[in-house]
């Protein structure tokens, strides 16, 4: 290894480690070799290896399980919370192939809280889509968007060939939307989350509740959002 | 009850009930009086009292547990996720008392992931305050604030006397302060964090990850926030 005299032993051993993460070596989740046997690869002793990993763990790239070993970290992909902020964009905007599975289609009569949301009356009908989102084939988030249908009768129609939410607005008249307000809370996956998520029961899962609406300020959609806790982070910049 | 002719029934009762919980008459985590009690109560029948209690259920006022009954939810405490947001001025804004207690306040070298946040120079060194936020005296978040020492050398001075980070940061040289990048992810609570903020072991939290720069956009404080997840809900108004 040539390294520049000033950069220190354990400093070499970590950007080793991690190119070999970046590599793929060693997927996240997987155990990384024992301290002994990193030891013995780059000819250190085992103090060495032990910074190496612990400025790791300190950076996100492995958590430390006691008794178990060290393990690498699941790199979340991070979720930009902007005004006009597109989940396929996301997504690509990390390199990896954004999909979507639409578990369910119907139209039925709004209820409470979405009336409240969507500004609807009492005996108003909503569009309801239900589906998964993944990126790659990892599933990242559950989303139910809710639809105010007198206000978008075409919409129906406009999801039976196209799945991109942005689309069927548009289609339906909406040229753009904006999300005018947020809610984000923290919650445990229930049974039928955790499989379609592929996450256990009871894991930590942020939950957005978001209302958006056509640049003139009318509401358009209601969207409730369950992301993966340990694969997804939203990201607010103001900088 | 005087109701308008055109108010249905279920909705009167739902309006009442709402206002027992504004009394404080059941506590959030309490449960509500059975079905067959509420439509003794109001002379309905029982079909009428479920479809009220549905109606609060999706507002999020109450929530049925099923086969042990129905429950008042906590109201979570809003947390708008601006730039300038400060923890107390949220609680007062809520009508309620904001406290502070600190746990811990030291001295050390700043650690890898310190480092980068903060730019910082290998052998720099932070002044780190943790502690737990409470609204009137119910627990909403544990925090790590971390300060880059050298650039704020009468930081730990200031710490001696007041509990605000914001007046630290003042009586340091730091008029003013902003959000330059937040993360936010969910979490589980671990043993010590579940103490601290009277939840379970294993409970979701909301964790957030900020860098607070000043004005010109140097950073000086990287803080981190574990949110008790059903207490708090953080929100962004864009509109």
């Amino acid at each position: 290894m040539t390294t520049s005299p000033r950069t220190p032993l354990w400093k070499s051993i970590a950007t080793a480690l991690e190119a070999d993460l970046a590599a793929g070596h060693y997927p996240p989740g997987s155990k990384l070799p024992t301290e002994q046997e990193l030891a013995q690869r780059f000819i250190v002793n085992r103090h060495t290896v032990r910074r190496a990993l612990s400025d790791m763990a300190d950076r996100g790239l492995v958590r430390s399980r006691r008794g178990s070993g060290i393990f690498v970290e699941a790199q979340s992909t991070e979720y930009p919370l902007g005004r006009r902020v597109r989940f396929h964009q996301n997504i690509q905007a990390s390199g990896r192939l954004p999909q979507k599975k639409i578990l369910r289609r119907e139209t039925r009569l709004a209820d409470a809280s979405e009336r409240e949301a969507l500004h609807l009356s009492e005996a108003a009908k909503v569009f309801v889509v239900e589906g998964l989102s993944l990126s790659e084939d990892t599933p990242v988030a559950l989303f139910q968007s809710v639809f105010p249908l007198d206000r978008l009768p075409g919409l129906p129609e406009a999801f039976e060939t196209v799945t991109s939410i942005t689309e069927a607005l548009r289609r339906s008249g909406v040229a753009d939307y904006i999300r005018a307000e947020t809610r984000i809370t923290a919650e445990h996956a229930t049974a039928t989350q955790a499989i379609h998520l592929a996450v256990r029961e009871g894991d930590a899962l942020l939950y957005t509740l978001s209302v958006n609406t056509d640049l003139n300020g009318t509401p358009v959609e209601r969207g409730r959002t369950w992301f993966a806790g340990d694969r997804v982070a939203l990201t607010l910049k103001d900088g």
